[in-house]
């Protein structure tokens, strides 16, 4: 089985170095491992908690959307959405929230933050706290177990949360007798690299020391000279311990271009000197992200697309399917199957076929068709993307038994009758619902 | 304009008389009155807060549904549907927690009783205490405010909860700087009829001293008959005052009977003679609802059939529309439209044609097509039910300009050239949103 790993991402304005080589970089590597299913997701919902100026929370969600494609991030490989594309999130919240106990969301960090702030301040405990402010863990549940993600990376101060998340579906999944949710397990990566900033202080908006990701090479090579650094002249030699300029270099270099930088440093090289060849570095590996980047920024519309697309998509393979089976599960239920034999139903239910995604260690998607006692009736080919493998589904669950569907099979080496009348039992249970 | 008035409905069981004549029968009578559009709704995801029992929910539902419509509520004069079936009101929760303060949500009265009893058993204040309860106040004022209802008859106890979804609309049209929400308010029926019990206490389903609504003749008749009476013999006088079995007459009698029951009362008759005309009485009023509840309940379908299309209804006039209009509000916009111009994206959007859907003084429904100057294009003749006003509404905007569109703006004496440019904006913007 495939793992899944979720990424949120904050829509908060245009990032910077730091951002790009402690979180979009390595995310985006990781996500082209062979043996994950990556679903990266804009949380613009979040956001609303704390920025409510709408024309801004748009042109972030847009910039943070370019910036992760223009480094590499490919919408076709990995599930890019955004959050608010998927109503059913906030559904899922709902029943979360009946099953939360608020005693674990008095204990958030965030909420304590603000509660001790206030204290200080000598004010009322809840002196400014929204109730958005206050649920925030039980909607990063929602997004968490509305794709069922194994394993959600994050930073330390966010463990607490992934912790929630489970607490949340442990008790849905005891509440309601079955294990609809998988736990999510934390990933917590302890060598994330952070950048030290033009100052030599850690790379942070709030120390106005940043370098913009896609800032012009002009900009670009202006803020690199204007890295501080000791007063060493030239020729004299130069320490690469503590230095911001050797660390920047490093991030951007393999080991051999570092160690020959070392070198250079010990042989004296002026500052001058070597701010360019860390501008030429960065540069180089920037330039034509930045190109996709303003790319992409000169045709919104393309962004508009993919993101609708595939929360479409999602919509469809995942979060309406789990939504129907939750409203089953807590009782909002067809009133016409409200009869004497409800047991039987859940059981005829539970006996529906199935078709299951999944990727193998060849990194490549795949799909069977699976008969109400776990027959497999069909065992797709390998596909490039999930959006090829999901195709193919919609293509055989919307055929009757013509051509298009006869061929399929014959290729795929299924056999006919079985999987008609699998796919017969889902339409009927489809209509039924 | 016509009033919107909006009656939540909790699916708890099947309800008895005291249910009827406090509750049913006064809110069906209201909502026959002409000037007002009614809402009523299973609140049935409120009822997860209680009931984590699946079968019951569902069961419950169905129950109550047929009691109303059994007891006269006329689905093609309200709007009556199921909670759950408007997925937008969670969403809309969203919008709202985001700006409600966590203040106000703990001085709720429901909460606050909850640790209230916590405190005296010398438990954690939050103990057992779930977040669906602490969340529910933003709950409702989402039911209120995604139909931008404007009066909501309630209880006493719950007088607070709409001065809570006041609050969370202000907040919301101050922050987004527009008034989305009208301000709902509450009405308190000061004289809400309540019955007494076979005990005489307060007919409760606490007291275990009711008579279900839809009992059957015999069962009704030793119910009736099971009512505690004093020991005065035949032909002795009768006090009305006090009397169980006298305001359980006057409840299902004209104030003629009235009068002439309480002289039976002065004349001596006999608690037998006496239980023998109010189980008349009832049984006259009740036996045509017991019948078409029971006939409601061996066809559910057509109950959820009823439910689900009048929820489909309200999502496409109401409130789908009106999360679009919210999410742009709050910065969740296309990001195509993330220009330099953004004001004048906002303007434009301002100005959208508009069709309005009313009800007059008359009891009908009407509708009409207003320009984006606020010039009105067609005026509609008035409809039996708001769904006849919804499916021609539905036949125009479809039109291009076929026959069918020009034979009823002739009938309308509408202007054909406005009214294609209008329908054409319309849909240019939903193509753009």
């Amino acid at each position: 089985m495939t793992t899944r790993v979720l990424t949120g991402i904050t829509p908060s304005g245009t990032p910077h170095l730091g951002n790009y080589v402690g979180a979009i970089r390595p995310a985006i590597a990781a996500s082209r491992a062979s043996d994950i299913e990556s679903f990266f997701f804009l949380a613009d919902l979040h956001s609303l908690i704390k920025s409510q100026e709408p024309e801004r929370t748009q042109r972030s969600t847009l910039e943070i959307a370019a910036s992760w494609l223009a480094c590499g991030l490919d919408p076709d490989k990995v599930w890019f959405y955004r959050q608010s594309d998927i109503p059913e999130t906030t559904e899922l919240m709902w029943f979360l929230t009946v099953v939360a106990s608020k005693g674990i969301l008095n204990r958030a960090h965030a909420y304590k933050a603000a509660v001790d702030k206030n204290r200080e301040e000598q004010l009322d405990d809840d002196a400014g706290v929204t109730a958005g402010l206050f649920m925030y863990p039980v909607l990063m549940a929602a997004d968490i177990l509305i794709f069922n993600a194994n394993r959600v990376p994050v930073g330390r101060d966010q463990i607490q949360h992934i912790e929630m998340a489970r607490d949340f579906a442990q008790r849905f999944n005891h509440v309601y007798g079955k294990e609809y949710f998988a736990l999510p397990e934390v990933i917590i990566d302890e060598q994330v690299a952070t950048l030290a900033g033009l100052d030599g202080r850690k790379m942070s908006k709030s120390y106005h020391n940043t370098i913009p990701l896609f800032a012009p090479r002009e900009e670009l090579k202006k803020l690199v000279f204007s890295i501080v650094t000791d007063s060493r002249a030239p020729g004299e030699p130069k320490d690469t311990e503590g230095s911001a300029l050797f660390q920047m270099y490093q991030a951007f270099a393999t080991p051999e271009q570092t160690a020959a930088f070392a070198q250079a440093f010990a042989a004296g090289i002026s500052w001058g000197d070597a701010k360019q060849q860390l501008f030429e570095r960065i540069d180089g590996e920037l330039s034509p992200l930045r190109e996709r980047y303003n790319a992409l920024m000169a045709e919104p519309e393309k962004i508009e697309a993919i993101l609708r697309q595939r929360g479409q998509q999602l919509r469809e393979q995942f979060a309406i399917p789990l939504l129907k089976e939750l409203r089953h599960a807590v009782g909002l239920r067809d009133l016409s199957t409200a009869g004497d034999a409800p047991k039987a139903a859940v059981v005829a239910k539970a006996a529906l076929p199935l078709f299951k995604q999944y990727r193998e260690k060849d990194g490549r998607f795949y799909f069977k068709l699976l008969d109400g006692e776990g027959q497999l009736l069909i065992q797709s080919e390998g596909f490039d993307s999930p959006r090829d493998a999901g195709q193919l589904i919609a293509v055989i669950k919307q055929a009757e038994q013509g051509d298009a569907l006869q061929s399929e099979l014959f290729r795929l080496e299924a056999e006919m009758a079985p999987v008609l009348d699998a796919l017969q039992a889902l339409r009927e249970a489809a209509a039924k619902d």
